[in-house]
């Protein structure tokens, strides 16, 4: 196996959960490689790395693979934790809150999101996505509050499980004609905020036109427009 | 507030999420209360605990709440973790897999199992919500193997998740006229033998027949029955 002695990452360029592997590998200094996925047409090697999901993203370290992003930043955060940064803070109650707050992004986005984008533009499910999103994303506003980022002063665990959402935003937008940085302010100074004082998120998102190009070829494919 | 000083539970005693801190805290050996809540009439405690989500369980430490299942587990391994027992291994990847599999739980029976329970018998959805968990189900056996618990010789993270689910077996059986035991046999066999060898196991979990019986009166107030 190609990279068996090192840590590979399997993503698709698009994946907010993909790159939330990205960011914190490069958080932390962790030597990787990226091999891209297409979803479309997955590779042998991603069917055997993720037998019972046969998704991305999927870290090979070693050949031994990790599926699930949450899973894959704890572990991130364990086995790489000689480099200083950790994702995660130290205190047992400061962890729980953080791992509460991934959990709801991980319960509520990936649950909307998708009725704004594999709906046929116009659809109920298009406002009503919208509704669920606008919901969500003034909860995680309201958490966030004045603080710069979710767990205090720099980049945590939450702060890079949402910021991998951010790209798609000006797609949900257009698809469901709405505003984000209008109704969530705060929350769009945050994003802004996250790439613009962290490398690690700069370098691991995708340009937010390119999402929704990407999404545009998906939307064709499937006969939505 | 009652209990501030100590370590109390919001549990409803049929909740598969509530009775995992159950077990946790059983097998930490750390002293607890457990308060009843009425899902029908949530106490201000818990609403005030758990604004977000409103569900139990929470777990309160000294007047601070912690909420979500996979949250109060992880956390209770590490803020009790002087009393030698822990839930997760030590080795980071053997720690990856033991959370892959939790999440695979919560992301599979919780979807699958109100299909049968909250659906007027006969309904297709039943015969759906049996269907997916029998995939599940299997999915977990083939996991399991030869081992008699999840991560190897002992009750772990896993098991735990996975346990509280079998005082509900009877009900899913009843309500959607199969046999898990003859479907799952080397589950069954393990269920049994997480409550016979660990009493924190056989201490939390509820009797099936009083699942059943406070399952059917859910259903008769919903007009199902």
């Amino acid at each position: 196996m190609e990279g068996s002695k090192g840590v590979v990452l399997l993503n698709c360029f698009v994946s907010p959960f993909g790159n939330r592997v990205r960011i914190a590998l490069t958080k932390k200094g962790v030597e990787h490689e990226v091999t891209a996925e297409n979803m479309a047409q997955k590779s042998a090697l991603l069917l055997a790395s993720n037998p019972i999901h046969g998704k991305v993203p999927v870290l090979l370290v070693a050949g031994k693979p990790i599926c699930e992003s949450q899973v894959i930043l704890e572990f991130i955060d364990e086995a790489f934790s000689t480099t200083g940064e950790q994702l995660l803070p130290t205190d047992p109650y400061a962890r729980a809150q953080a791992r509460f707050w991934v959990a709801y992004v991980d319960a509520k986005i990936p649950a909307c999101a998708p009725k704004i984008w594999q709906s046929p533009k116009g659809a109920p499910a298009v406002e009503e996505g919208k509704k669920e999103m606008l919901v969500a994303l003034k909860t995680l506003e309201a958490e966030l509050g004045e603080k710069p980022y979710f767990a205090g002063e720099s980049l945590g665990y939450a702060d890079v499980a949402l910021v991998t959402f951010a790209p798609w935003f000006l797609t949900y937008e257009r698809l469901a004609g709405f505003s984000i940085a209008e109704e969530c302010p705060v929350l769009t100074a945050w994003a802004a905020r996250c790439a613009d004082e962290n490398e690690c998120v700069a370098k691991s998102l995708p340009d937010p036109e390119a999402v929704f190009q990407f999404v545009g070829g998906m939307r064709k494919h499937f006969g939505l427009e």
